[in-house]
């Protein structure tokens, strides 16, 4: 039988693989059985200590798929972030949270995108439109993608539907959800063994608008300072990726998710983007409150393009 | 209280206009009570009939939206085909079931697409998601839009979900839909005060593929010579509408709704683009078959293009 492949985006987080495994289960629930979960990229720790903690095995690897390959997108929409082969794929459903662009079909699709804080907050509803029954593993796949994404409920991505899954989905679970978020959130911040190549590439995405290529890579840390212990190394690699991708501007955003802040580090041709709205001292600048790169950062930079 | 507007495309047909205040209903009873119908065109005479059976008012029309403005869009999301100044407004919901394209938002949305019929069954199904009854007059809206969109379920973007929902509301509207919906559709065809300008105009949506523009413009008749009897006049007013905007293709669609065909009349510096697929005779050619511009005239286009 034809397989459908289910995906999030690449340098893929907790919601984009989490999501993917449970859209799977959802299709399957409804009599779709030629879906299959996959991910663009590496696990990341945060995500492997989900699967740990479940004892399941993470989605195969998906490099790219040939034309007419169907497919199923979560969490993301813009080819930019999505396989190689993309444009050629034809797209059945996309199930997300973020802005809609550099996207377009040549067919009607299902489509639905809510403005909530996590892609697992939406398919949550899907079950209960459906009726399904959730089971603890779902709810704890759904659970560790809402906590990412939210950074326990702290981001101001977080709405009150994700406050409300979470809130429904500990209880099915029978976990403290508090104790479970910050064993897991730290897990992701263990950053000891990347390369400093890696740490700028780990959860990258790029963007583009009006002609201007930029990419906002993000970290999640306990300690600032100890991700920017070897900046100089950091801006080597940065130089490196603006040069291969053809970059107009790097942002790369250290995040504090004990204190909710970020620092900046930023290069580029174009990083008067950021500079003319906030001082760049060493290329560098503290944001205060800042934590979402889709409600923040990603807005602050489009500011400063405009 | 800041108003929102809900709107379908230009040149209004009917689901774009009963689905429009379906919506602002459906936003209604689930307590938005600042959402508005509104309207980008004309009501055409098959839309009058509906109104006129219901005894309401069409929405108002809307000319423009300034910058910022909130919108809801009902049955498209193309910009080409949305109201003037949609780049800057807030888009802050899309019920749609067309392909996606040249649509953009710098923010996250509600969107919601299904590959059905017809807007109007999308919302159909949101009414019940919601657990809202349907009264006569909401029912006749539905209705209406079903009927209009699949030719009373023969066009092939028909699906079993359109089916399903003009069965289910034709229960709740105790009315005889096939009576009721060739009498929608015949008064939907009387062409008769209808200048050449006005008929290539009446029902046309601009699109945009490899930097080719074009337009499919569509008639609904019970007698294809009938429209075409003045083919010169329109041909005429087709070669001004080319010149003004600048389009590469026009095609014109006259489609026998009581016998599923459509003649097509083309012209523009790009007619090849047709007429490499199918033999143009004095600019015209018969499709067997052909009723939909969705499902089988924007692919053939598209196809010509590649």
């Amino acid at each position: 039988m034809e397989k459908i492949f289910i995906f999030g985006h690449k340098n893929p987080d907790t919601d984009s693989i989490c999501s993917s495994l449970i859209r799977e289960i959802l299709d399957k629930k409804n009599g779709y059985t030629n879906t299959e979960a996959r991910r663009l990229g590496k696990v990341n720790k945060e995500t492997q200590y989900v699967l740990d903690y479940l004892q399941i095995e993470a989605p195969e690897l998906l490099e790219k798929v040939e034309e007419g390959q169907k497919v199923i997108l979560v969490d993301h929409n813009e080819f930019t972030q999505s396989v190689e082969g993309i444009e050629k794929a034809e797209i059945l459903s996309v199930v997300d949270h973020h802005r809609i662009a550099n996207f377009q079909t040549s067919s009607p699709l299902y489509y639905t995108a809510k403005p909530y804080g996590c892609t697992a907050t939406i398919l949550y509803e899907e079950f209960k439109q459906f009726g399904h029954e959730i089971d603890k593993k779902e709810a704890v796949l759904m659970i560790s993608a809402i906590i990412s994404d939210t950074l326990l409920l702290k981001s101001p991505t977080t709405t009150k539907k994700d406050e409300q899954a979470l809130k429904e989905l500990s209880e099915i679970a029978k976990i403290d959800v508090n104790t479970y978020g910050i064993e897991m959130l730290k897990a992701g911040t263990d950053l000891s063994e990347f390369s400093e190549e890696e740490l700028i590439n780990l959860d990258a995405k790029k963007f583009e608008k009006d002609n201007i290529k930029y990419k906002i890579a993000q970290v999640n840390t306990v300690s600032i300072d100890d991700v920017l212990k070897n900046q100089v190394k950091l801006e080597e690699e940065i130089n490196k990726k603006i040069k291969e991708e053809g970059l107009d501007l790097f942002v790369f955003v250290i995040t504090d998710i004990l204190n909710n802040n970020s620092e900046i580090l930023v290069l580029g041709n174009r990083s008067d983007i950021i500079s003319k709205q906030v001082e760049l001292k060493n290329n560098r600048a503290f944001l205060e409150g800042v934590v979402s790169r889709k409600k923040q950062i990603v807005p602050f930079v489009e500011k400063g393009i405009q």
